[in-house]
């Protein structure tokens, strides 16, 4: 069990150690790379060791946050920080030797199962990389481009570019802050969220042709299968943020998306507006998340899992 | 030609009228429509005669904007103010009667053609909506949540959510200003950005269907033609915001989305990234725009229209 900390407190730790590893969860988004290069750079600032280590590769498309930094640590660390990372389980394999080590964790996931020494969770802040941005103001460091440039890529990436109900004035105003640092938000979100590989459309194509509809139409169900992806030729990266389409659809309530792994079971991703609780949804399912976007993973074949997801969208919406 | 005017001289003439008909472009938008309709809040609260009018019938997603204001003028106005408006024949048919007596026009399209007798202009804006909300402050009006929703609804609409490369630090705390009036920046932005009609929907996978790429892989062309609209049952609302879909591809630096008329000519969107200038593409075929948006309409048939098309995209990117 952890002890909640304050961003001051936190930033005291930090300010206290000398060699700093910062992990960052497996399939790593913008959020925890963000913060994760931003805490880094900081920490340089500060004369410090840093480095970032996350179990998966890093897709390309986030080099920008440490092309001035670089990757691989070389130092034997006296401090482990984790960032956006709700659970331990979510370092995934290659991180998981450092499981039981974990001295701090910076993160805005209600559902943080407070697995670190020390805990500074602020789930009002639409992304971690705000907290990270206090935290670095707080230790005395100047946000510089470099660090500006991993906080707006953390706060445009979780707000799905201010789009979301998580997008607070003071999220605005922040990323206001980064711009006037510098930050070229174009280019930023035009990896982020514009860029398509061809593989991509072509897979998009084919999950929007699976999209079948239940429960009086409010949930959509959108399926993400492995022939599908081999077909379309698409890679990890094609693969993120298709959760969105199923429940962008008029009069869906639970936008869901199963994606088969090749061990056959599902990797579910449950999408909400105003109506639903997706948190619960997954909850009833072992899993967990916010309360508009939500996932767990549920065993196959694909309908079955569709039943059991459906049950647990019926007991939530009724 | 129209005398150039400042935020305060565009105030003083709204203030020194007491009945202002206020002119929307037609295709309405949400730049249009939220400047508009913010703007004769502001003049109702200073008990003025106001109202809105467009050539078109605004589409139902809108309704949120005018539900406290109503629509339909019943006065005879002493001032006609057009918003959002770059050239005359945009007002549409139905407008067309007030081409010669435009008193003011708040824009902020570069290429504005100056045909109102006063020009307030500020190309440096992301959109129309942020100089109606100086305008509305210099009146010395409070901006009042109505006002906000018109004025959030006018800057996310042209910026994308804040994607395009014209939001800056301004434009975010614009916003900013505009949440802690108490919008509900969720609703607007699933309305303007997120909901999709089955039949859109449908029109997407046929869209995405067409994309034929040209230029050595730098131009993609989609087509929207007519019996794919008919096939997919897709109505006038849910043809809007395809056109970036085509830019979205990796590697493509001009997307170009062709909508085939019932005349068989067609209504041609241009969007670019850094790597090309949309508004030169389209000036050579007889239209306009920004440097990253821009439209102009050609004679069909398809073939030929494309022909036209990547003749203009490779005289401009070469």
């Amino acid at each position: 069990m952890s002890e909640p900390v304050s961003v001051s407190k936190a930033a005291a730790l930090l300010r206290s150690s000398d060699n700093i590893l910062i992990l960052t969860h497996h399939y790593p988004d913008g959020d925890t790379l963000g913060s994760g290069f931003a805490l880094c750079y900081a920490l340089r600032a500060l004369g410090k060791n840093a480095g970032v280590n996350c179990s998966d590769s890093i897709p390309d498309k986030y080099g920008f946050l440490y092309s001035n930094i670089g990757l691989a640590p070389d130092f034997e660390p006296d401090f482990i920080c984790a960032v956006d990372t709700a659970d331990v389980k979510l370092l995934g394999e290659k991180l998981s030797i450092y499981a039981d080590d974990i001295d701090l964790c910076i993160d805005h996931h209600a559902s943080n199962t407070r697995f670190a020494d020390s805990l500074l969770l602020i789930p009002e802040y639409a992304a971690t990389a705000m907290i990270i941005a206090e935290v670095i103001r707080e230790m005395g460091v100047v946000i510089d481009l470099n660090m500006a440039t991993g906080i707006y890529t953390g706060i445009a990436t979780d707000t799905g570019c201010f789009k979301y109900s998580n997008t607070t004035s003071y999220t605005l105003r922040m990323a206001a802050d980064m711009l006037d640092l510098g930050v070229n938000s174009e280019i930023i979100n035009r990896a982020m969220f514009d860029v398509k590989s061809r593989a991509r459309v072509e897979l998009e194509k084919l999950a929007l042709e699976s999209i079948r509809f239940y429960l009086n139409d409010r949930c959509a169900i959108m399926r993400i299968m492995v022939d599908m992806i081999e077909k379309s030729g698409a890679g990890e990266d094609d693969l993120e943020g298709l959760a969105p389409l199923s429940r962008q659809i008029e009069g869906v309530y639970v936008g869901v998306t199963m994606r088969e792994k090749t061990d056959g079971s599902f990797k579910v991703s449950v999408r909400t507006g105003n109506h639903a609780n997706a948190s619960a949804i997954c909850a009833k399912l072992g899993g967990g998340g916010h309360v508009r976007a939500a996932g767990c993973t549920i065993d196959g074949p694909a309908d079955r899992a569709v039943e059991t997801v459906l049950e647990a969208v019926e007991a939530v919406i009724g």
